[in-house]
């Protein structure tokens, strides 16, 4: 029954819109929700533990994977797969469990395309000069690479249109407290409540 | 500019839901927003205050705004006149100030239909049990009109099907918190936060 089922809410951003830290705080506010974790066949940083990030996996398992069917999405991006799972997902969307997938621009759409009552949120940074602040504050990345990301994020901007909900990050509190309004707001819609109405 | 208009919310619901109390709630935590007092020619009960509850006019008066074209919408019942001011309404949305309007379900489908993009909200009581349970416990209406009462509530709920969200007071702090969160979520629709993308 459609009441008993969780939501899918996508979460989409360029890189340093500070997506992941709004996501953790929402996380460890709300610990009903779930985290879908992405397989990759990349090797993990040794920050990373398999399952928290991502489930690592080498590239036979993974495309057996994608011989059974099992993504909702993947791709493979400089020579390393990364790919949704599909049961996975839908045994926690099917236990009523409101699921949280962070993922870019391209894989939202395909995401979207099979699960068009997804609830998709993309996250902005307070500004342009700010991006740059925070990308340059990483002390990371080399200035070409910079440069590309900035470019790359002016063409994921235009790709907010696609998505029904958008939150600006100028302070990580407010944020989360945007995405739960929005998590909340939905369970709130009129059609995931109608049971309420015919039970009666 | 659509991004500083305010927005306006419709809040209906059945005699006994609770409704009053829950948007009492919300006005306390939220002071900016606004709420529509409106106009009739009924006498104010011993504890109303003018402007308060409604701003109390004579039937002439009413009649001239009516002339005017001041209502956005008005109706009749029992031999007084109820009615919604336009002009203070916009006011009010033009200077970019969230409005909350509580107003039956007959009067909320005239206003939707003078301002399609007003977001609306329909409270339910937890069940019909307790709907009957709280109009007894007032113990100031006879039998038979809180028959006529549950009755009218039922018809009423069938109606919640044109609402685009539903809230459930169970409890008028989770309510309160259900409407905030509809409040905050439409802030963040895509559509209201365009500019964002379009300034930078």
């Amino acid at each position: 029954m459609k009441e008993n089922k969780g939501r899918l809410f996508i979460l989409s951003g360029p890189s340093g819109a500070g997506k992941s830290t709004v996501i953790c705080e929402v996380l460890k506010r709300n610990p009903s929700l779930h985290f879908s974790v992405s397989y990759t066949t990349r090797p993990p940083r040794p920050e990373e533990r398999d399952g928290a990030q991502y489930y690592f996996v080498n590239r036979s398992d993974f495309e057996a994977m994608i011989a059974r069917n099992e993504f909702l999405e993947y791709t493979e991006y400089v020579g390393n797969y990364y790919g949704t799972s599909r049961p996975k997902m839908e045994a926690y969307l099917n236990a009523g469990t409101d699921v949280l997938l962070d993922i870019e621009v391209r894989g939202a759409s395909n995401v979207r395309a099979k699960i068009p009552e997804a609830v998709s949120i993309f996250f902005l940074p307070p500004s342009f000069v700010e991006l740059e602040r925070r990308l340059r504050a990483r002390n990371t990345d080399h200035e070409e690479k910079i440069a590309k990301r900035l470019q790359t994020a002016r063409e994921e901007y235009e790709k907010a249109r696609c998505y029904d909900y958008i939150v600006v990050n100028s302070d990580v509190n407010a944020a989360a407290r945007e995405v739960e309004a929005i998590i909340t707001a939905e369970r709130c819609k009129m059609a995931n409540r109608l049971y309420l109405i015919k039970e009666e």
